[in-house]
This record gives structure tokens, C-alpha cells and sequence, in this order.
């Protein structure tokens, strides 16, 4: 059985001497197994002639395929271009698509096409240029022998973008490939050990041909099941099986499959039974609010938010009783028992949800250390609240909380159509 | 001139897949830098012998010092160990000291010593045990005709211990390095080729040892300064005249240097002159107020958010006129100006900005396509507008038009200095 081998080649001294990370290259490592095809090495140089050309060189031998990210810039430091041009042994000259794209792109905005600009669209006339539809560096498609070079900016979103639309297709459809299926299964609210224990039986029983990944994020575990072999209808329908068994042993936990999102599932599941969300958020300071608007659509369900930073605000634009904040402290069942409900009202709306903790580093006490962070949904009918005691760290508490209220979200509204039934 | 050039070497399937990112090899990089040391490539292979030796071999050819981090677990698919003795052909044994250590390491968590366990303490008899204080995997140093190789655990707090304590002290007693000094000019709403245009005499006139690379981001270039010598005091001088020399051409769109973020400029511009902000968001949907929050002691400035998603709570929350809806639509300057007015007063604030906009995917008119944003900043004295033509991604929107506002705060701050001046 022939797997299709990649190397991943990322050209850039910004990499190479540590000042930014290269998260590329994981990406473009899932997409490419995504599709059956194996990376068989990664390799990170810097912004120079020689060493791009004999990166080049020996990944050509040991690889079918050869992906390269950055060095694509209009500036002179970068030398992908140019050494692709010498390495397929062709010349550089302005590419006629390549310069109606990338004038078009700048007069989209408004702007002046410089000459460096210009450059932009001069290509080696050996390769197949691939559009990239949201910035001004092309990527660049070169056969020679059986053998495939792909040539991508390294700004992530382009990067993403053209895989998606112009590499991965091709290369489905120049290499034959052996089937892989994969199915994610996304699981919220429960970590990997505990999960571990629930499933470990059913994983024992798994056949030989389907593997399975615990993938932990923050607050949330994926299990990734991957199938190898030849049928792919016979592949399907096993992984939806075993999925089926999962359900009893786990199903509380899992919200959604795939490229399913916590924030996109609880959109769907607002829109699907037409509830109105109205924030009102504390210590997560907008995080929440963004979560939920950066689904499109999202105003379908979505009201608005009030942060009342500070406890004046509480009081004055949601209402929340001083004699509350007073006995209780902001971070208190009490006060986000108001915030939830007061907001509903002033939103509006069926539901309201609350955030209020001590996310850190400073302000934490004996009592209520750092990580300390109470939540609250509120229907109407029943408020619900929840204690989380998180981290020490400011970014995790702020964005472990408000995926915590998103499930806190997705269970009542799951529990209220159980009721219903 | 010879600098010392080091090799990274990643070992692991479940980076090769992307099943994990790979956080170390930027870390390593950027330590590695500091003592002069130069990174000239990063490989990341997989579990299998003949590949790790081939790179062990490859590596050694190009590089004075080759860094291995990963394969060093105690299960089977675990290989680094065997292949660093076959190597350097030499015999793994049991390694008094590492056993001591393994003992105690499992002693202390009241932990049992298996025979799996025991032969983490088993070494290359060829190389010098670099004690892990905090894992059961030892670090491997190994030299052979001037050159040195390095294995860690792929941990990343065992490796980053291990660096710092053993591997860092020694490599700088080993070579005798060079000194590289680095320095990054942080500027914001100008585009690369732009700014290029803008510096190119002054770049022209670097001085050899003096390199620029042009690092971009969304709405934001850095411009990294790297000077290599051999006089420190001499290299700082440099690098920070030709800093000086910048400031005439663009100084107006540099917000800071190395480490600065544009959230914590802004903020601490808005605690030196203890002014207060709020914030009226609509198409950014809470991650600005996200950005502002996320920096610690925001509390100290920012007062809070009103995010009125639909217009009815631009009216009744925020106070916007009825009218200025009616005859100009959501996403006008008319409607910003009074956003970012009225959440000054709701707030009682010494500054409101606010934005609105299309985000996208849906809502694009042909008078106001997706991608069409307004924002505001008021101060009380005076209203300052900005229509932002951006693109059609609704994450990219978002974040541009978050990070549009904090430069709009960041230069009406910069004006109310000078005008006092």
C-alpha cells in the first residue's frame, strides 16, 4: 500500500531565530492526513539562497510532494520566489492573471499600486499560479516528474485559504491516494483521564483498522477516530457505529462532530428554538460576547451585552442591588444571579447569561483566590449557577470561563427540550 | 567571522501528523539566540531508526551543535535513545547517577520504581547524564571532534529547566560566540510595502552587520533590527541610532518596541494620563472590549461596554437618535459619532469609541459591502471618525477593525501630548 509522502518546508529567519511561532505547519500536517497523505518531515530554514536550494533538493528526493510557506513578501529579504525560479530553472516575469489580481485587490481598497507591489505579480513562468483571493502574494504550483512543489504565503488565513480551495483539490486529484476516514467527536466539560475510564472498554474493542486521539483543548476533549482501508462505504458506516456506542457511555458530554463549535453549536440550538441571548459579562470582558458574535448569523439570537467593569456599573446599568454587591462582593451566586436576570430585562430577552471572577493576576483574596469565578444562565423560570475555580493565569480563566458558560448554555436548553418531550 | 550554528531536532509522530503543536523548537531558537548562538534549520522527523539516523548524520555535517528534543519515553515507539548509541557507537547501560535520581523522583511521589520506569536511568555509556529535575527522562550530552549533541524530553517544562540549568551554562563554555543584539520596531496602520517604500534610503544604509526583516501582521508590521559583533555596548549603540534615524521617516506609525502589544501601549497611555475609556461596540461584538480587558490591571482605566447588537438598544441603552438611524442606517459616521458620545456619558468616561459595521459574511448593500466600518473616538472636546474598507472575512473584520480603534486611541492620546506641549 502506497501512502503519498510530504515534507513541509517553512522558508523565514522570523522562524528559524524563534520570534514567531510556526503554527503552519501543524495545519497543513492535519489537512494533508486529512486526505491520506503522510508527512514525513518538517523543515524550518532561513532567508537564504544556498540553504533554500538544497532544502529544495533533498526533500525532493525522500518526498512526492513538498509544501513551502513564506519567503513571499514584496520586500528583499525574501527569496522563495526567485530560488523557485533557479530550482525549476525558468525566468521571472509579470504574470497577466497575477497582475489583474493583485490590482483589483488594491483598488478594492482604495489604494495606489506601487511598483514593489507590482512585483507581487511576477511569477516563474514554470509554474501554475493559485489564486489568493484575500491578500497580494499568489501561491505557486510546480510539476516536474511526478513530483509536486507548492509555494504559499506564510500568513496563516492566505495560507489556510488557498489550501483549502486550490491545494488540497489538486492534490486529490494528481496523487491517487489510499482512503482514510476520519469522524471527531467533540466532548465538553470532562477531561481526558476521567474520559479515558468511561470509554476504555469500548476502545479495547475497537478493530485494528480504526485508530483513536484524545486531542485536549481548553475545557474540551476531541476524539478523533480514524479508519484505514479500501472501502470507503464499509469505512463510514463502521466509525458511525462505534460512534453510536459511545453515545450511552458519554453522550451528556459530547455537543457537536467535526468542525462542529461549542459557539456555533449553542447558536444553532438559540436559532432552532427561536431563544433570544442577551451577556452580561464581568471578569471575561467581552471574550463571551465575542464568541458568540463570531458566528455569522449570530444576530439572529443574539441581543447584546453589558460588561459593568466596575460595581457602580452593576448597580446603575443592570440594576443589581447594592445591598448585594455589598454582602456578597461582585464575585458571588448572588450577584451573577441578578446580573443574569437583570439583563434578560434589559435586553429583552429569553435568556441571560452572567460571568463575574477574579481572573488575575491581581485581586485575589483568601477566600476568593485567583481563578474564582462564578456564572449564571437565567430563563425566565429557573436561574442556574455554577462555581468554576480555575487557574493562575489570566488568558485561560478568561477563556476556560466563557466556554464554560457555553455549555452552561447547550445543557439548559438540552434539558428544556427534554422536558418537553 | 564565525558564529556557532546550531541544528534543531525534533523527534515524534505526533508532531510530524500535527496532532500536537510544537511549541519547543521557537523557544529553543530564541534561548539559543541570546548566547549568540545561530539556528541555521529545524527538522521535525517521526519515530522510525533510518530517519533519525539520516538526520543525526545530515545535521552533523551542517551544524556545530544539534539539539534533539522528544523520543525519550519509556515505550517501544520511543527510539532517540538506541539510535544516539548506535551513533556514537557506544553501549546503553544502567547509569548509577541517573538511577539514584529516577528512584528518588518516584519516592517522592510515593510512587513505585517498575522495571519499565528503571530503564529511563539506563544511558549511552558515550555521554554525559544532564540531570531532570522535574521528569524521569535524563538530558544526553555527547561530543565528538568539536561538536556536540544534545537530547532532551520533549516535555516542555523538563526541556526549558534542562536548557536553562545544564545545556545553556555549557554550550557557552563550550564555543566561544559571537554577540547578536536584536531589537523590534512595532508599528501599526501602514502596510509593508509602504513602509518599505517609506525607509528605503535609510535601509539601504545599514551598515553590514545589520540586518532588517520586515515581520507582518494584521494591520501591523514589525521591523526587526539584528547586529552581530563583538562589542555589545558598541552593537546597542548602533542598532539604537538607527532606531533614532527611523523616527523622522515613520514615527508617526511606530506604537512601540520589542515586547509592546498595542492593547498594553494603549493602556498604559491611558493610565499615564488618567484618563477613563468605554466602549460602544457593534460589528467588533466584544472583542475589543476582549483586547482592552485582557491586559492585567485594565480596571484601572476601563470602565465598561454596551454592546447593542440591534438597533433598538443603540436607542434605548445607549441613547442614539431614532433619526440618525432612520436617515443614515447603523453603519454611518452619524451613528458612530453618537455611540461613542453617549457611552462617554453612560459610563461617565473621559473617552468613548465605538464601531460599527458589516462583518460579514452577510448584510453587504451595494452602497455599504461587507467589509465597510465606521469608528469613533470621543474625548468630550472632540469627535474623530475613520470608514474602514476591509475585506470579507467576518474574523479578519472583526480583529482589523478592534485593532483600527486602539490605533485610533493610541494617536488622538499621542495629538492631546503634543498639543499640550
Amino acid at each position: 500500500m502506497h501512502r503519498t509522502k510530504a515534507e513541509i518546508l517553512t522558508i523565514g529567519d522570523e522562524i528559524l531565530y524563534g520570534h514567531i511561532l510556526d503554527t503552519n505547519s501543524q495545519w497543513i500536517s492535519a489537512e494533508l492526513d486529512n486526505i491520506g497523505i503522510k508527512v514525513i518531515r518538517k523543515t524550518t530554514i532561513g532567508d537564504r539562497r544556498e540553504e533554500i536550494l538544497s532544502a529544495f533538493s533533498d526533500a525532493e528526493q525522500r518526498a512526492d510532494v513538498v509544501l513551502i510557506t513564506g519567503g513571499l513578501g514584496p520586500t528583499n529579504d525574501d527569496l522563495t520566489k526567485p530560488c523557485l525560479a533557479e530550482y525549476f530553472d525558468c525566468k521571472i516575469r509579470i504574470h497577466d492573471e497575477a497582475l489583474k489580481e493583485v490590482t483589483e485587490f488594491f483598488a478594492s481598497k482604495g489604494r495606489e499600486l506601487t511598483e514593489v507591489n507590482r512585483q507581487q505579480a511576477a511569477l516563474p513562468e514554470c509554474c501554475t499560479m493559485l489564486s489568493n483571493k484575500i491578500g497580494t502574494a499568489p501561491g505557486m504550483w510546480f510539476e516536474r516528474k511526478g513530483k509536486v512543489f507548492v509555494s504559499m504565503p506564510g500568513i496563516p488565513k492566505e495560507m489556510q485559504l488557498l489550501m483549502s480551495n486550490e491545494v488540497i483539490p489538486r492534490l486529490r486529484s494528481f496523487f491517487s491516494t489510499d482512503i482514510i476516514h476520519h469522524r471527531i467527536v467533540k466532548t465538553i466539560g470532562i477531561g481526558e483521564s476521567w474520559l479515558a475510564d468511561m470509554i476504555r472498554e469500548w476502545e479495547a474493542e475497537l478493530p485494528e483498522y480504526i485508530s483513536l486521539a484524545y486531542l485536549p483543548s481548553l475545557g474540551q476533549v476531541k476524539l478523533r477516530l480514524t479508519a484505514v482501508g479500501e472501502n470507503v462505504k464499509h469505512l463510514k458506516t463502521e466509525v458511525d457505529e462505534k460512534i453510536e456506542e459511545l453515545k450511552p457511555l458519554i453522550g451528556k458530554y459530547i455537543y457537536g462532530y467535526d468542525t462542529d463549535q461549542i459557539e456555533t453549536v449553542v447558536g444553532s440550538m438559540l436559532l432552532k428554538r427561536k431563544k433570544t441571548l442577551a451577556i452580561a459579562e464581568s471578569c471575561t470582558g467581552g471574550y463571551l460576547s465575542h464568541l458568540i458574535t463570531s458566528v455569522a448569523g449570530s444576530s439572529e439570537y443574539y441581543q447584546g451585552t453589558v460588561i459593568p467593569y466596575h460595581n457602580d456599573h452593576k448597580v446603575e446599568l443592570l440594576g443589581v442591588r447594592e445591598s448585594t454587591l455589598l454582602e456578597n462582593g461582585a464575585v458571588s451566586e448572588q450577584t451573577v444571579i441578578e446580573m443574569s436576570n437583570r439583563v434578560r430585562e434589559v435586553f429583552n430577552t429569553d435568556i441571560g447569561v452572567a460571568t463575574s471572577g477574579v481572573a488575575g493576576p491581581g485581586g485575589g483574596t483568601p477566600e476568593k483566590p485567583v481563578g474564582t469565578v462564578w456564572i449564571a444562565y437565567a430563563d425566565g423560570t429557573t436561574t442556574t449557577t455554577k462555581k468554576l475555580q480555575l487557574w493562575k493565569d489570566r488568558e485561560i480563566n478568561i477563556k476556560a470561563s466563557a466556554i464554560a458558560v457555553l455549555n452552561m448554555i447547550r445543557i439548559s436548553l438540552s434539558k428544556s427540550i427534554e422536558i418537553k418531550n
